[in-house]
Order: C-alpha cells, then sequence, then structure tokens
C-alpha cells in the first residue's frame, strides 16, 4: 500500500506539531469513538514476537484522578529535593501534569507473562516487551495529535501507587499514565526549551557514520 | 495547528500499514535527504526532562553488517534452545532479520548521563530515559513507512557484541538495531500473524474502565 507525498506529510505535520501538554487542556468531553481509535492504533503498535504485552486502563472518573494526583504531589515533592538549590526554584515553577484537567487519563501497562515465558525477539534483551508497551504510548501520542487531542505523559508518580489506585496486579508493569484532552492550543515548541531549560541538540550531533563518533561528544 | 481529517486518516493509514519487514528488502539505496528527514523525525520524539538522550549510528558498510550478522546467528541459536522442542522447528523456520540485504541499518542508542544527573520526569522513574529513546524509535518506523520504506527491529543481539561492532562506549545504552530500506511490498498482516504463530488479541479485551479488571484476563 502506497503512501502519497501529501499523506506522508501529514505524518511529518503530526509527529514535529505532537506536544507534551500540562497546562493547555479543556474540558470538552473526547467522544468514545475517538477514543476507540485511538486505543485501536495503539493496539496496532509493533510488538516483540507479536506478544501484545500492554493492556489500557482509561479513567475518567474524578475521585481516581484526585488520587493520582495526590501521589503526583508526593513523587514531585520527594524529586524537587534532588535537584541543585539554582534549579530547585524554577523546577517548582513549572507545571508538569494535567491529571485533574484533561477529561481522560490512560495508563498503559506490560504484562511480561503474556504468551510466554519464551517469546520470539525477547531472549537476548528481557526489557523488549517493556519497549512493546512504550511503542503503543507514542502511537497513542500521535494518534491522539492527528484527533487534535493533547496528551501529557506523566512520569513523576511511583509505581507501587499507581498500582494501588488502579488495582494493578503484582506481576503487570505500570508503563505510563497519560493524560488526554482537547487543547486550546498547542505550543509551537516543547515548554521546556521555550523556558529555556534545555536547548535542542543539533541535529548532526547526533548522528554518527559507519559506527560510534567520540567527536561528536 | 489543526490536523483535517484527511490528514489523520494518514496517519492511521501509516499506522496500520507499518510492518516489521525481514524479507521483503531491496537493494535500492535510501537517498540522504530522505534518511535526514526521518532522523529529524526521530530527533522530535518526546523525551523526558527534554534530555534527548538518543544518538543515532548509521551503518552502510557491509562488512560491518556482516559482523552484525554474525552476532546475530549467535544469539538466535542459543534462543532456538529455548523453546519446547515442538515450537523449536517453527522458531527456527522463520525469517526474523534482513541485516544483510537492508541498505540501511540505524543503532539508536540512549545516554543516560545526558544533561543529568537529575533529570526532570526521571527522579521516580529512572528507566525514562531509555523509554524515550524508543519513542524515537516507533517514530523512526512511522516516518519511514510514510517514506515508502520498511523497517525491522532486531532484537537477537546482545548489547555487548553490539557495542564493540559499533565503537559504543560502555555508557551509552544500545536500544535498539534497525534495518531499513525499499521493499518489495508490505505484508498485510503481521508475518507471525500470519505464520498462525499468535493472534491478534480482541481490542476490548485489552481496555478496562476505571481500573483494571481481573474479568478482562
Amino acid at each position: 500500500m502506497k503512501i502519497t507525498e501529501e499523506e506522508r506529510d501529514a505524518v511529518y505535520k503530526t509527529i514535529f506539531s505532537r506536544r507534551d501538554v500540562r497546562s493547555e487542556f479543556k474540558s470538552d468531553p473526547v467522544p468514545d469513538d475517538i477514543l476507540k481509535r485511538i486505543l485501536k492504533a495503539a493496539h496496532h503498535s509493533p510488538s516483540v514476537g507479536f506478544m501484545q504485552p500492554w493492556d489500557f486502563i482509561v479513567v475518567k472518573e474524578q475521585e481516581t484522578k484526585q488520587r493520582i494526583k495526590t501521589a503526583f504531589q508526593t513523587a514531585h515533592a520527594e524529586a524537587a529535593l534532588m535537584f541543585d538549590k539554582e534549579k530547585r526554584g524554577k523546577y517548582k515553577s513549572f507545571k508538569l501534569e494535567g491529571i485533574l484537567e484533561a477529561p481522560v487519563g490512560i495508563c498503559v501497562t506490560c504484562d511480561r507473562d503474556r504468551h510466554g515465558p519464551v517469546v520470539i525477539g525477547r531472549t537476548a534483551l528481557p526489557e523488549m516487551d517493556l519497549f512493546s508497551s512504550v511503542c503503543a504510548v507514542q502511537n497513542i501520542w500521535l494518534a491522539a495529535r492527528a484527533e487534535n487531542l493533547g496528551v501529557g505523559w506523566v512520569s513523576i508518580l511511583h509505581n507501587e501507587e499507581l498500582r494501588k489506585i488502579l488495582n494493578i496486579p503484582e506481576k503487570i508493569v505500570p508503563i505510563a499514565y497519560l493524560c488526554m484532552g482537547y487543547v486550546s492550543f498547542f505550543h509551537k515548541k516543547p515548554e521546556l526549551e521555550e523556558a529555556g531549560w534545555l536547548i535542542r541538540e543539533d541535529l548532526e550531533k547526533v548522528i554518527h557514520y559507519g559506527a560510534w563518533d567520540p567527536s561528536k561528544k
């Protein structure tokens, strides 16, 4: 099946305009058919040995979101103490999640025992199943952007807390907690770039030819 | 920036027609400007704390590919012994890589020390930097598909071997070795699904509402 130039450009437009959204969520609900399309796209991510190790927990209940927000606040306070004093103030000034404001939360998980114990392609690299679930996260992010929905990945959370709140069994690994919803706008650049926290690396500096090139670093 | 319905459909078309390619690579070279576009898309993947931990090693030299192929063969022989006797024959019959045939190899890595040691969003979940590099893999896969290029992820490789062959420093983690090139055709379904190795899970069975639902499993 051939992809036309127009279609290719649409994919690039989506990739380059995707953002990690924290502050711009609107309360408008996400229609179920659109949510299902996005999760279908996630379910068609690459997975090692076709094991499809993912599950998707959809969270719309405000009480559940409040418990996740509390877990975030604990992890965020711990994290602030890890930064040098000079960076700590700036760190604390960033809004890093939209857990309560986003109408939908999605927890993506990985079932390491699915179709196991021996899985094609996971023999030398046992982490490949976790990586498959991460590919599903990226498919969600891009499919959502294509639906003009914003997504934010909240990683300042302890997995044990997420397990407790969402009743996730011990053997299932939480991979990502995503906030999703319509947005007032998408930032032109990543917010940490806009804020001067870090700059975008020069593309040529991250490409090596033939083998690792120490002169690039 | 608004994505139109036509653009959205192009993204879904790309997501659903993406395949893990092993057998259909053609020898036609991948033009440098196209390769650069794909790597630029990878460089615009989400990364935790905007750390952009990835590097991309482009491999076109046949001698290097041959060494990677040999490393694959070792890991593949080890893996075969892990399968039950009844599955081993079938496992060995699958072609699982196109290392020598694909004109381009790309090794995606993760530099865990980049902009560290404390990185926004990596405090509670130290694996977030590895996951960022995996998102870059998925962007490569989709951008390549949008360029009508096939990609295969070769995970039956030991990282120590890849480090030796590509001179990757000890502190840099190899995340993926990808084969890329034009293809004679894209399979309609994943090859392991076509071969009856595993079936596609019912989408409804991997979606949970509100919390983990044990009745789904």
